[in-house]
């Protein structure tokens, strides 16, 4: 079994599968898709939240990379296939509500298309600051 | 003008006001909610994801705490106001397509209501983990 992109992956004796337990856990909305954050590993910068239906799930928990449901485009979208902007899945985890992923990667280079570190870089928002009450 | 909460909230010499801004650019689903993701500040943990209308997000960029819109409850839910686990905002931001939130906060005690620190801390997957190929 040779597949692109293989090369990059830690082997295991045994390709593992998470059919019945995180795929069926995972409780995807009206459109067969859950929310999944991006987090850089050790640094914990949140770098951009994408979308996974039930395959990109698999793909991503199976792969060592990750792959999105793209919306716009209708299709798998493997972050990094063209952009070279890899990311290389080091955990992840379901919410409480298991509707909700949290993937912690390594980001080759930057996220977000507009070439920005994290999607979160352009548009900071004023706001204003809450402050706990003095004891 | 007193409201309860007020208190905790830094005073500012004149109230501002996003109108016009920040609103007007996020972008809604079709339920006219917008996922948000709560982090840590200083530690960057990812903390939870909840949903905003506009009037939550006017709410927690206005007020200094995080409000959300329950969609289980159909309401409003001012996140600590029954646990006393407040998030205090810190910082906010859109992401580059502005229909996803990140705001920066912090939480008071546990940010789930199973009682752990996280979200994401009960249910950790198996994943195979992706590594750089060497140059």
């Amino acid at each position: 079994m040779s597949e692109p992109g293989d090369e990059e992956l830690e082997r295991d004796e045994d390709v593992w599968s998470p059919e019945g337990s995180a795929l069926d856990r995972a409780v995807f909305n009206a459109d067969g898709l859950l929310p999944a954050i991006i987090q850089q590993e050790g640094t914990g910068e949140v770098l951009m939240l994408g979308w996974m239906d039930r395959e990109a799930l698999r793909r991503t928990l199976t792969e060592g990379r990750v792959t999105f449901w793209s919306r716009s485009r209708q299709e798998y979208w493997r972050k990094g296939d063209t952009s070279g902007h890899v990311q290389y899945v080091r955990a992840a985890a379901l919410d409480c509500d298991a509707d909700t992923l949290l993937v912690t990667v390594e980001q080759v280079g930057a996220a977000c298309h507009t070439g920005t570190r994290t999607c979160f870089d352009g548009d900071p928002l004023e706001v204003r600051k809450g402050i706990a009450p003095v004891e």
